[in-house]
């Protein structure tokens, strides 16, 4: 039975692939006076006069929104929020499955950015923390700015961060591995939507001075008058210091790390070839990455990464996400900082030892358990130390 | 320990009262495959390309919004949305553990009519239906009103019309042991509120012809001056045929029925002793009723019910929305009208059958295991006969 079959069988015979259930008794009619009316008015009283209680007494400070307006779904486009949904229920389950957390998909059916971030704020009271997910840009950039701005419960946009933040992983112990610095060498980034914009903002914190990014029209660069926005302004702003203009052949040429969250099979053999020794693939694009990986291989990349399962060093964003939330909410944060993503970075890095990081282990496994209780606990202390925790204090270093 | 101090301790041991799990294998790569990227693209695209398929690839069909603004929590008022969370958590565990539909609360920081409308439309595409809860009247009515009109998932207000239907399905039975009939006995309604107006209606399809309603200022008559509005102009239309004017008092003369959805402890001695022989009494007043059980008893009411579960005759609206719900998404209903409403009424009823019916026991108990699959079973049938059933179509009898 191919992917397809087996993956509509699944859906179809668990009709969905979430429920909510509870979690204190319901038996007795006493259980019943306690968990609703009338005992249940004790709470609703203790929160209305000091409403930092609601912690205590809901479900608020475990549960995540997983919100989508359905204009960017997987590698399919704008399908719409009924579309959306199995993504949205598959996202809150990995939640639930890899750090306990609980989870609930918000198919928003609108487009407007005034209204989604109205309407996400209205639904706070019940969460603890909002993920956006699959919003395309650039309104994901305004929504997600607006609500971290104007909501004390963390936000988090998934595919910007979380992929941002396993690629920066993977790229630290690459680098490790080639034994070159991130402020010697050039990268080129293809495709300057969500992704690829989080993806820089990390690389220019880990000290990466020389990248160089590009977009369907060719190389972003200071001047450029086709195809620019604000947010590609900025981008020339902050990248190609030397200026270079022309296509991604032109920014290619002598690169040491390509990172590619644009189209399959894009990468063609002089490509690869003008590339730099030890040079290094991460070859995003889903469900088909830009270059299969035995083909790089075989052309001579030393480290290749896509976001493929069924091969070696797959980024999944799986790494990132369960911990960064688990950590979030288990110090009460109210915003997911850079430092807590940083802190993720060297988290996720971390994981894989000296003995064993080699050109195709660069990248803690999925399935791999400990990775959740190293990311929430590096993120717990980056949001303590950031002082963005309510419960704790940030401890001063004397 | 007092059941403020029991409430409280479950509610904070448990932080809140319900989880979201997953309900499909997580172990492997291959079943995050399927759950998750690439395998979920699969349902995704289906969905997209023919939008009614969303029922089968996903919990919809089975999920109902609990939807609060926090106006008008259990007998506490206007204390907010995030004070509210603890009754709606509570809601929709009783929704699961009743009828097996997966249940979320929706507390929303706005009491803008027009924002709610326009954000429970917008969260439509996740859920089957959406149940409105503890939002203050005459809001309720437009809110009500207008979803059910824009929406094409059932729209239900638990506090107005799961009231109302056990109210029927009580004084239906109470009816049938004093043996009096509905067109022939006159009726006091005290309370003109939310609940107070969807039992007045439930009241005139049972065939109810003489009934007074009261409101703070008194009885409710064609031509009052003081206190009326729009919709207690429309309740002095549909009541009160010998148009009697003045307080309480002059509505309880010769009274064979009085329904309470008031205040605690309204009900004098010489009111109750103005009523007609074989007087029925629903004090539903919460948590305290309008009159104490024991206290109508020993002033020779004949038929006693009230909200509480430590007496006989529980008006408790468990008997009613679980089965409501059940039944409506069973057969994927986009609506829960009057016959519905009607079928649930008739369904309640019938399980106190002429044996067991006694002065103390005209309503089935919370936790009769029998009430959710009859009511369920009765309302599918109600929606297929009324056309509002999308997968059945109604049988017409020759």
């Amino acid at each position: 039975m191919d992917l397809r079959t087996r993956a509509l069988r699944l859906h179809r015979e668990s009709k969905g692939k979430m429920e909510v259930v509870f979690k204190v008794p319901m038996n007795s009619m006493e259980d019943l006076s306690l968990a609703y009316s009338p005992g249940v008015a004790e709470p609703c009283i203790e929160i209305h006069n000091n409403p930092s209680t609601i912690y205590d007494y809901t479900a608020k400070g475990n549960l995540v929104a997983v919100v989508t307006d359905g204009t960017a779904v997987l590698g399919l486009g704008d399908i719409g929020p009924g579309a959306a949904l199995p993504v949205m229920e598959g996202k809150a389950i990995l939640l639930k499955r890899f750090a306990g957390v609980d989870a609930f998909p918000i198919c928003l059916d609108t487009k407007n950015v005034d209204e989604i971030v109205q309407i996400v704020k209205a639904l706070s009271p019940t969460f603890g923390a909002i993920n956006l997910e699959d919003i395309s840009a650039p309104r994901c950039f305004e929504i997600e700015d607006r609500l971290r701005m104007e909501l004390d419960i963390p936000v988090f946009h998934d595919d910007q961060h979380g992929t941002a933040i396993v690629v920066g992983a993977g790229l630290q112990n690459a680098m490790r591995l080639v034994n070159k610095t991130s402020n010697n060498v050039k990268v080129v980034i293809n495709g300057a939507g969500a992704a690829g914009m989080a993806i820089l903002k990390v690389l220019l914190q880990l000290g990466y001075t020389n990248i160089i990014m590009c977009d369907s029209t060719g190389i972003i660069y200071e001047g450029r008058e086709q195809g620019m926005n604000p947010i590609k302004q900025s981008i020339a702003s902050l990248t190609n210091p030397l200026g270079l203009t022309g296509s991604l052949k032109d920014a290619m040429e002598g690169s040491d790390i390509f990172i590619g969250v644009s189209v399959a099979n894009l990468l063609t053999k002089d490509l690869v070839l003008s590339m730099n020794t030890d040079s290094i693939i991460f070859a995003l694009a889903n469900p088909n990455p830009e270059i299969p990986y035995e083909i790089a291989k075989e052309w001579g990349v030393r480290v290749v990464a896509t976001g493929r399962s069924d091969y070696p060093n797959q980024v999944n964003n799986v790494l990132a996400f369960p911990g960064i939330f688990r950590g979030a909410l288990d110090v009460r944060a109210t915003d997911i900082n850079e430092d807590m993503k940083l802190a993720a970075v060297e988290a996720i890095a971390s994981l894989v030892n000296d003995n064993e990081l080699k050109d195709d282990y660069i990248i803690p496994r999925a399935l791999d358990e400990r990775v959740v209780q190293v990311v929430a606990s590096a993120v717990s202390k980056a949001a303590i130390s950031s002082g963005v925790s309510t419960l704790y204090e940030p401890v001063l270093k004397s």
